[in-house]
Formats: C-alpha cells, structure tokens, sequence
C-alpha cells in the first residue's frame, strides 16, 4: 500500500517512487522493482515520462533577471504545501528535525521518494523557515549561517536518527528546483538519485564556499541545466541569447 | 560479440558495458539487458563491484600537493595505451575528430563503454595532445585556448558525424580521473551516465568560466569526491584532516 500525506495531492508534479516486489511466471524468487507513481498526472506529465527530449541552456545572471525570474513570476505556481509543512498544519508526524528559528531554522523530512525501509535509497529534504529565497539565484551571504545550519544539523539529525554519517551523503540543492522555496537535498552517497547530475545538482558545501569567496556569485555566474525541448522558457532563453 | 581493441587489454581497470540481447523462457520478445565486462580483473575490480561502500572527502588545494600529488606518484599507474592513441598506434580507425596541434589540440573517440548503435547512450572522449595536464588540479589559465577548442570542436564534431546538436550533450570532466592525462567526456544528455554525478562530474562550461575568473581557481579550492571506504587515499586524507 502507497501512503502519501492528504495535503500533497493537491499539488501537481507529485512523484512518489517506491519498490514493487514483483515474481516472474517461471522463477521462484521475488524481485524488487522501482516505480513512480505520478499523481494527479497532467499531460505535461505524460509527455514528460513518454519522452526525454532535453536541452542544456547556459543561463546569465542577466538572463535570469530579464527572462527566467519574469517567467517564473507569470505562473502561479502554488507551494502551499510547503507552508502546510512549515507551520505544522501537515505531515507534522514526519519532522525528523527542525530548527525552529524564523530566519536561520529548517524542517527536515524524508523525501516523498524514499520509503523509508532501507537506507540505500535514503532521500531526506531540508525546507529553510525564511519564505523570500526563491532558489540559489537569490543567495548572498546573508543566507550564510542558514546553510551551514541546514549542512551541519541536518547531517547531524540523520546521523542520530539513521545512524549515516555525514561523508556517506550528498547533500545539495537542484538548479532549477522544481518548487521556488528554497529546499536541500540529502541522499545516500551510493544512491544515484535522480536529479543529482552535474547539470541540475549544485553541493551545499560548494555553495556555502563559492558565497564566501564571491557575494555576488549566484546573481552573476552562469549557470547550466537542462530543460526539455518544449518548455517554453528554454525558448525564451534562447531567443534573448541569438539577439 | 565484443571487440576489445588489444592495446587495451593490459589495462587495468578495463571496462565494457554493452547490451545483452536476452529472451526470457516464457517471453516471445527479446530484452536488452546492459552489461558490464571488467577485463582482466583483480581483487579490487572484485571488491568495487561487490559493495560500493563510499566515503565523501573534500580536499583543499594543499591537500592535493601534500597527500594525493605524492600518492599519486608513488603508484606507477601506466597510461601507455593513451600514448598509443595519440601516437595512432592502436584505435586509429576509431578515431572520429583529431586537433593535430601539440599544445591545443586533441583526439576524440567514441568510449569503449558505447557500443555506437543508438544515440541515447552516446559517450565520446577527448584526449589532449599535451602529456603535461594530469587532471583539473593542473589547469590554469595557460590551458584556456586547450579547453575552448575542445569544447568547440568536440560538439562540432560530433554534429557532423553523429547529429547530435551541443545542446543535446553533456561535456564534462572527472575529478578524481580514472587516469591522470587530461580528458573530457562528452555524453547524451539525456543518458544518465555512470560518474555524471555532482560528486564526480565538472561541466567543461563552467571549468572554463572558473579559470577566466581566478588563474588559480584549480590549484586552490576545495574539491569535493567520492573514494570507496577501503581506499588507501582516504584514510591519508582523513589522517591529515584530523590533525
């Protein structure tokens, strides 16, 4: 049976993988099989599994100030599933940690893709308190005692609870996330996660460096992803970058 | 069948994934199954492939000059097979894009890890001329004309021969390298290729903005990387940054 909490199934883009124990019709042993569950799936989503037609686009500070940031304020992309969490109104049984201050503090709680029944796949996410850091693109050193909270307590809060030490986890944060509240990602080391190619994944660690070395580093530097072929924002992009 | 060029087979650490047409006792259709051959084998090929125990380590520039340069040395890791290549003593045939110049220039060859049949798992390498460069650590701003030609006339010519358009590849460097002579790994990017992890992977792109924006960027930083637990760098690593 599949468990997913009330408050998320309002949001669209809700994945949930989970292990399918599945027997073949000639053999005696079982076998584990990874599934994803999309849920309500929408056409976007349909296309999207269907078919992985991606572009890398090499992002300017400029562009994602005239273009990106433009387009992303257009949708009404709702997160108040996040708020829900935050303030407690929901899956308030699955904090496996929180600071609680307003401006430093974060909730830590398993990712929706992890099962929690082993610790191969271990996939936690840590969701800063502040609600005006929209991504890595609005980090300064301001946010610096924020993310060395998240980096230290949340790998010492997985260290206490599931007994992974910090250098067995790759703790980073997607670019572009897929939700604009800033959020970190904590997965096992030897769990090749989805999303945590050099294309998308960005190490904590380095951030919190880059940020020291360089204010201004993530209004300014370029930076790659990869969008599919028919995102309409990859045709924004490339059309500013052709004039 | 698989063909294995014979300048490679004295290699350690030799790696062929290919696909396996396999049909089940009770299917009608046949399955690709993708496989990995290790050839020859040792005890350490034995032990990564059993358990992928990793530990996560950063390393500061003077962690590199002090432990892992002199670690490095003290194995003689032969990397003759890549003089073949360059010297067009083995795998000329193979060869799809050469850059004869000593000091800029470059050989590209398909990876021994792509079979050449379909796109969607494509995996190029390019190998600098220069035999100076072992890794990332070396690069400076000297090696910027070196790395722009190969990003340039890498993703060319893989569209004349392949079409498959730059924005359709992922280019990138490993740090660590499986060998010290410095190479480039151009995958498809909607391949999720073995090692184009974040904890492994640096995006060509970016290696070139970093050089251009810090001569010393390379030689300085703290870099992050995944060792298996039983790995002697890691216990030297770990020893120094204890003290």
């Amino acid at each position: 049976m599949l468990m997913v909490p009330k408050s998320r199934l309002g949001n669209p883009g809700l994945k949930i993988q989970y292990l399918l124990r599945v027997r073949h019709c000639c053999s005696k042993s079982p076998t584990d099989v990874k599934t994803t569950v999309v849920y309500p799936a929408t056409e976007k989503h349909l296309q999207k599994y269907l078919h992985r037609d991606l572009r890398l686009v090499r992002e300017t500070g400029d562009d994602y100030k005239n273009i990106t940031l433009p387009h992303l304020e257009s949708q009404s992309l709702s997160i108040q599933w996040v708020y829900n969490i935050l303030d407690r109104k929901a899956e308030a049984d699955r904090i496996v940690f929180e600071n609680p201050d307003p401006s430093d503090g974060f909730v830590l709680i398993p990712d929706l893709k992890w099962n929690q029944q082993q610790l191969d796949d271990l996939y936690l996410i840590a969701i800063c308190h502040r609600r005006d850091i929209k991504s890595l693109r609005d980090l300064t050193p301001e946010h610096l005692p924020l993310l060395r909270n998240i980096l230290q307590e949340g790998q010492e809060a997985i260290l206490q609870r599931y007994q992974v030490a910090g250098d067995r986890l790759r703790v980073y944060l997607h670019y572009l996330p897929s939700y604009y509240h800033l959020h970190v990602h904590f997965t096992a080391l030897g769990f090749e996660a989805p999303g945590a190619g050099v294309e998308r994944a960005h190490l904590l660690a380095e951030v919190i460096e880059n940020l020291e070395q360089d204010p201004e580093h993530y209004g300014r530097r370029t930076l790659t992803f990869a969008l599919r072929a028919d995102d309409p924002l990859l045709a924004l992009l490339q059309e500013a970058q052709r004039s």
